[in-house]
């Protein structure tokens, strides 16, 4: 409670010990909700998977690389261009973004019975022509989906209410839509995303360009696994200039990893030789951890002139990629990426 | 250059004037490389978009909200358990996901022949056997799409640059692959992700929660334009509890919103009617930029129950959200939002 | 409120536009406290300074320079040894550490006396031995000061109230004690902290070295003024190396200032020569800022080899150093430092 | 090295395989230095102890404390203000500012014929006049000691050498100069700050203030010892307000404390009752570390009211306070602070 300065004051002068004594008469008794730990301070927590997000890019700014934001749709045929022959091993678990045709709704004798059964008037010609308009605008994308409902309501002078049923009972073609695919696909390597970036910079900046991207990538796995997620995060890097070799790879991924707890680098052939990088530089990176001891945590590799010369360009670039969920399991200890996310 | 500290001491103690004077010896003259404006410090680069991702992020936090990440991939009839009579016109600037059905590649005559053409031998009668299990373990997804060049090399005895060219120019069913959609759609809106989050937790959690997420989502727009992506960042918040009211509505919008330099509020109803929102309570939010002026900056409402009952969620949400980039447009004035990313 | 979301659930599918109106039902009427601006989210301030000094410490690791920490304490004679004949004039505005020697307190009959009139009983000669030696222990510091009343009460069997009153009306020499100061000082520039660090370490470390440290200095001004504080924060640093060219100054000026809103940059000889900076270095660096113009806004030199010859150093060193008020004064448009801490 | 895409593309079409073999062509063999590890990114490296101010700053926010800057300079009278009868053993440990006063140089014969000798001529009535008033000036503050030099050079129409010369050899008065010390302190805990900035502004703000500052303070040591530092960091905090308990210093340690790894907290009343808390409040916070254990790590109590009123406090304080340099010493596993600095 507040209490009186002055005559504290006083009382201290005349004596110092019995004033202190008699310090705690100013408190105020705390109930219940005032007594520890019902009374405390939250912090606001931060999710695993963007803490590790976060941490990545503060790292790759303080090693030097630029930050990018790559294209996310990506067309099927830059897939082939990519990846050559092994493109369709790739598409196959690619997601393909398709949508929903706008229908053809054609307006005859049971369209307009229809909707008199709900509105209980009769549709004027005029009502009728407006109507026909609305529908054919739309389907040419001249009125937009959120506007139609109102749109067509002010046609047929009715409530909104009523619109929503007219569409849902009487107007068999929105009803039975099926989406539609097109040929563009969600990346689901950020290297899908590097080759459109790199082909128009490389020949207008200075080099060595240093760029990183931490972003979403997307693969259609059969289903998602304790280390295995359909939505996952990338956090990737490219250097490209004349001089650059493989050593690039395993510099930029001792910088990297030694600011997550990581002491030792092993560097080992990948298995894998993915015709997107150069014959024998594909590369696994090992790392040493405290706790988790020697861990596979990243790949890097050399981008194949091949597939560099389908995007025009002319220099060398190095490539490495690591999975943000995956050293967040190690750093959070966590061995189940779903519990993570 | 290096110098001989021992005489330098020397000769400043001997005339202190002079040796001062003859400092400037000790330097070696720079070529043209070691000159300012050559000679220079990089700092890294950020990137707006991220940059504003991260700053939104560290603001929600200092305000007290917790992060979360929501569900990336909405079945399309969460959309319509959300939006209800709306879902068809969210449906239409949605985008579905689709892929590539695994082809049914039967081995006859022709494809023998092909193949031998190519390898310049007879196919055995147990590689035919090894090469018909391949294929339909392929299509039954029990080898993986990487896996199937090498494991059909080994079943053939051939090398994989054949194999390519056995699945490029006789595996007919291979070729003519056509993406099928599915039903999973990409969350055009945060609010399809809260609904799946707060149906999970908001029973079992300490109330009332506050939460955040800043990420993507992605529209289906006709085509991209100045203020319009397909893939945009949403940063967007929940906040549920008993007591909730369309004020937290404006005390979250002010605080978030002065973090960016905006100073003045102004909050008025949107014309736009979601059906996901109580009626009245859906709510632009205006703020007064020192450069811009008024600018609409948010929107928020209470979800209705109609929607939460659903997801059995059972206490009043508040919901806030924005579009990132045009945060980031507004912050570094840009009047074109492909610039940026 | 909590509202039954089955029921509300079947109310929506009867008739859902109904149950949308009705849904504002669900809400508990809120009271003043829970109306907004009333209801609000606080964001924690920061402080302009603390503010500055975190943006500069994350600019400096952003170019590429590591943190250290320099020593405060500064010997009188290192003044010397780094400015020459100037050190006088350095040395009139620069803070002298002292302390209160301990006191040398005799025990005598007045001071028995005393100790009986306030403890109301005499000195029996085991309390005074024992008091004779606390005091002798406290002088040599073998008894800290915060230990001495305690020890002092024990040796007399008294309580502590009494033995306060002791050493404040009867031991004399406690009463009297003058500061004394010694021949430290608090650094004035983080300049004399670069010598000693500079020292330890520059022939064991690789070069170039970039260092950089942002930290108090003290300065004994007269009085304070809007524009000068006796306690203000250095953002300086180092760069030591073979090559060294005053040209480094002007590279780091601009990498750290541009992060700041600095677009251009002018350097102009300091009319001040400096003894510790080579002739015809010292310089001073005019920026300008969107909304100051040209202003000035650090200083930096190449260190003379009089002076690092002093400390065995034998590479050039380029120093810059700003003043971080100085600095949040131009980014928070204050014209008196005094207000901004 | 660059190459042709051209010609790339067009051998990559021809023979996929052989072209994608040949793609080591375009590399060029690197040096000794452009092979890993030579070849390296190199982050610059953060101080552990800025590090953890750096932290603790971050944490206090996202607990919703706000920043303040306390004073660091404080009068001995505020000391025993504060401390009450324990002043004078805080003092025995305090640092007290001191400064050299400004010397009365006379100007008499031997102070001329010193100065013909240096400069080879003798002074004129006017010279020596000016000489006179630039001591008086200088004496009387009016003139800068950096200018002291320059001036006198004027005055006796001779370079800066000479009248450098003159100071050192001839001003007797100059070269004798005894530093004296003053009655002001360096703050040796934050505490001393907290009395003079909540005296300022508690009846003014809305109640409760939260405030938090982690800055430098002082301690007399003897001498440093692997724990013990003559400046250090405190990371301390108040919490002002109406109904303030003991309490809150329990929920502000764990609050703060889980931040750093810290999973269980002890509170024990500590031996040391100093007379700035309130008898009985003042607690020593014990948590519990995965590599260490259980830890003393903070302080915390109640303002005495006595103390309070010495500056018109009329609420009760909770004031928290711990060491940065032994957290950090915790965090990163070292036993000697002075490796840390």
């Amino acid at each position: 409670m507040r209490f009186d300065t002055d005559s504290f004051r006083k009382r201290a002068r005349e004596n110092f010990e019995r004033a202190w004594h008699e310090g705690p008469e100013v408190l105020t008794p705390s109930g219940r909700e005032g007594r520890y730990p019902r009374l405390s301070y939250s912090r606001a927590q931060t999710h695993p998977i963007y803490e590790m997000v976060n941490r990545l890019r503060e790292t790759y700014l303080l090693i030097g690389f630029d930050e990018t934001c790559n294209p996310i749709i990506v067309e099927e045929k830059d897939v082939y261009r990519q990846f050559g022959p092994e493109a369709s091993a790739v598409l196959d678990r690619v997601f393909y973004l398709g949508g929903l045709d706008r229908p053809n709704q054609g307006i005859g004798r049971p369209e307009l019975d229809g909707i008199s059964r709900i509105t209980g008037k009769d549709v004027s010609p005029d009502e009728e022509a407006r109507l026909r308009e609305i529908l054919q605008k739309y389907k040419k994308s001249a009125i937009d989906g959120d506007d139609l409902i109102h749109a067509t309501s002010e046609a047929l002078c009715i409530d909104d209410g009523m619109t929503v049923e007219i569409y849902d009972r009487v107007f068999q073609a929105f009803r039975d839509l099926e989406p539609q695919s097109s040929r563009n696909t969600l990346r689901s390597h950020m290297t899908s995303g590097w080759f459109l970036t790199l082909s128009s910079i490389w020949d207008k900046s200075p080099l060595p360009l240093r760029l990183f991207s931490v972003d979403r990538c997307f693969r259609r796995e059969q289903e998602e696994g304790p280390t295995r997620l359909m939505c996952y995060h990338s956090a990737s890097c490219v250097v490209a200039g004349d001089e650059i070799s493989v050593d690039e790879g395993k510099a930029v991924s001792q910088a990297l990893l030694s600011a997550f707890g990581f002491t030792d680098f092993r560097f080992t052939p990948d298995e894998k030789r993915s015709k997107y990088y150069m014959p024998d530089t594909q590369t696994e990176v090992y790392a040493r951890h405290p706790v988790h001891d020697w861990v596979e945590v990243a790949t890097f590799g050399l981008y194949s002139p091949s597939a560099l010369a389908e995007y025009e360009i002319g220099i060398p670039v190095m490539n490495l990629g690591l999975g943000v969920e995956r050293l967040a399991m190690l750093t959070y200890k966590s061995d189940d990426i779903r519990r993570l996310t």
